[in-house]
């Protein structure tokens, strides 16, 4: 016997699978479609039916796609997101990005009894809570592993596999924009708008990248990362964020000369005696042995320490479509898994006190495992005092 | 307002507790009950209560155990695993280890109405396909994030976030014990009989460490994740496995002559096109400079990779009591949180070939980025055939 059939899972093939709707036929969108209708998909349509595809210019970005596979040609395309919500569809992709009109596109879905899958960390930083209790009492899930380091599952170990600790301390790369221009310029010795211009080709940058290099987005993903790992509801905009768009080779060569180099780290402490909340984005001095800075390209990386566990690090690729998608698809498979699933919004507090970087040096120094001004001091639950010069 | 309240989830503390009963309190079980019970546990008793303790001496152990709070003098204990199957604990830990009782305890536990958590490879790797059918018939769980990995949370990283992709290749460091023993001879130059006296001082190493020096529990290890990454079933004692005991201090100056040290890796690659499992654990020359090269200690560390998103790493606590209870604990929580979720057994299939190690050499060369012998170069998914080099 070459294949054990346990029992049916309640989601067999053919009446039961879930149909998917994706909102946004961009990079995401477009790679998540991929995968649902591709050559390779059978495992997946199993589970899951792309049904319906919403875009601005629908017409447009039907007839530019080839009719891969006869599924494709089932796809009913529409600019209007009414047509979504009167659909049959189960689960909506929100791969639209931005607050609006994303925010209450995915409020109206949940409302009206379809269950979410989102990449966007705008929305969920901001408005995630009430997001996720109007899941819990219409008894839909919304999932947002794709928010947040891309194929690097960590939301889910954040939110569950380290439930079981007491999560102190978040270091992060967070955004792949920004790790493939600094480890370009790392590399090579060119300037930002080079290696900017080189990720741009690898479609490792938007046409605007302001929000990568400023750190809006990597403290988009740090504040969400706040609320499932410490339970704390902190304002993005709350969180002080330090441009890398200033760096210049010569900031390299300085790093290179402390056996370092550059990335964009994002960093959250949080002392639960004091209800006090460490956390920034900026550019950090980190060794060049390290997790961080080996991580090279459209790659992202965390470390996480506990009370108990000690540090848990994660690494893999951060950016582009497919990484994305691997995300999201993970997420649909697990509401299809189980649609009755009740996901309980977390209870969060707000923090007594948010602490920035003291100081107001272009680039904070990670290099120094003393370094005072980065709050590390203040934490207890520090089990190795060198941790930074051997982890980071 | 300081904390945001949301919807009650249906599992608030007085009423809606989930009652634990521990089987054994050995490492594990005891560093279990520490936790549930502990000064610092308030947010766990929230949604956890600890209610029976079954241990062969439990009268001794009792006594042994400091009355640390008013919380323990309520547990009962027992030496009778009809005790615990007659109580109203929701949730059974087994901490007993190895494959007799366990699994049968497991089995009677789930068909009469009870969840299990386990942190029992074993059990799982031979036995988790029925024992898993068993829990979706029951419509309860059987989770086991503290089987492999110990803190590190690859179970739900290849179960469920990386479900998404399709895994083709997993390289390992999968046991705690040997880590601890070969990076202190790595660093000391001493022998193993010496280094494992430390490991056993530390808690890393059991009286009897064979399990762990001779690959069986790795292969355990690695066994689970076949059939979560790879959807097989692979007995364990199919999968080859050379024993690390014969390591000699010479062994790594050769290792550190060529730039490298010494792990026990775990390998399983999968060759969809041929259904061709290559599976092996051994030990293996690393770059020192690689992620498992600089996994030290008890640490554990993997690297997946799938055919979408490229390689995902996750480094973290593998062994000891600490460790293993914060995995534990993440799947009490995941079961109080949704009690009546559905989680479906996994449908495996039997590869057609396995493959061990080809030749016979007592240490697996994975400094050559082009080593046949292991069957990367069957790999039709390696995006970058020098990730050896790179990435080990």
């Amino acid at each position: 016997m070459s294949v054990d059939s346990f029992l049916s899972s309640g989601t067999s093939p053919s009446r039961n699978r879930c149909r998917i709707a994706i909102l946004g036929f961009g990079t995401v969108g477009s790679a998540i479609a991929a995968r649902l209708v591709g050559a390779d998909s059978a495992d997946l349509r199993a589970a899951l039916e792309l049904t319906h595809i919403l875009d601005r210019r629908a017409v447009a970005k039907r007839r530019a796609l080839p009719e891969r596979s006869p599924l494709s040609a089932k796809i009913v395309w529409t600019t209007r997101f009414e047509d979504i919500l009167a659909s049959d569809a189960d689960i909506i992709v929100e791969a639209i990005g931005g607050i609006d009109p994303a925010t209450e596109w995915i409020r109206t879905a949940l409302a009206s009894g379809k269950s979410v899958v989102t990449a966007n960390k705008q929305v969920v930083a901001h408005h995630g809570p009430s997001l996720l209790a109007l899941a819990e009492r219409q008894g839909r899930q919304l999932r947002f592993e794709a928010a947040v380091g891309g194929a690097m599952p960590i939301v889910r170990a954040v939110s569950d596999g380290l439930a079981g600790d007491r999560l102190t301390r978040i270091v992060a790369i967070l955004n792949g924009t920004s790790n493939a221009v600094l480890s370009r310029m790392d590399a090579t010795g060119c300037t930002l708008p080079h290696a900017l211009a080189e990720a741009r080709l690898q479609g490792w940058a938007e046409a605007d990248p302001t929000v990568d290099l400023d750190g809006i987005d990597a403290r988009a993903k740090i504040a969400v990362l706040c609320a499932l790992g410490f339970r704390l509801r902190v304002d993005p905009t709350r969180i002080e964020a330090r441009s890398i768009a200033g760096l210049r080779p010569a900031d390299f060569d300085e790093a290179h000369r402390r056996g370092g180099t550059i990335r964009q780290v994002a960093f959250a402490a949080y002392d639960r005696a004091r209800a006090a909340l460490t956390a920034w984005v900026a550019p950090a001095f980190v060794s060049a042995s390290s997790i961080l800075g080996r991580t090279v390209g459209p790659g992202n990386a965390a470390l996480m320490t506990g009370e108990h566990a000690g540090e848990i690090g994660v690494v893999g690729a951060g950016a582009g479509g497919p990484a994305t998608a691997v995300a999201a698809i993970g997420d649909l498979l697990t509401i299809a898994r189980d649609r009755a699933a009740i996901v309980p919004a977390p209870v969060l507090s707000a923090p007594a006190l948010v602490h920035g970087i003291d100081g107001d040096a272009a680039i904070v120094d990670l290099l120094d495992p003393h370094a005072e001004h980065i709050g590390l001091n203040a934490q207890s639950a520090i089990h190795d005092p060198q941790w930074l010069s051997e982890a980071v």
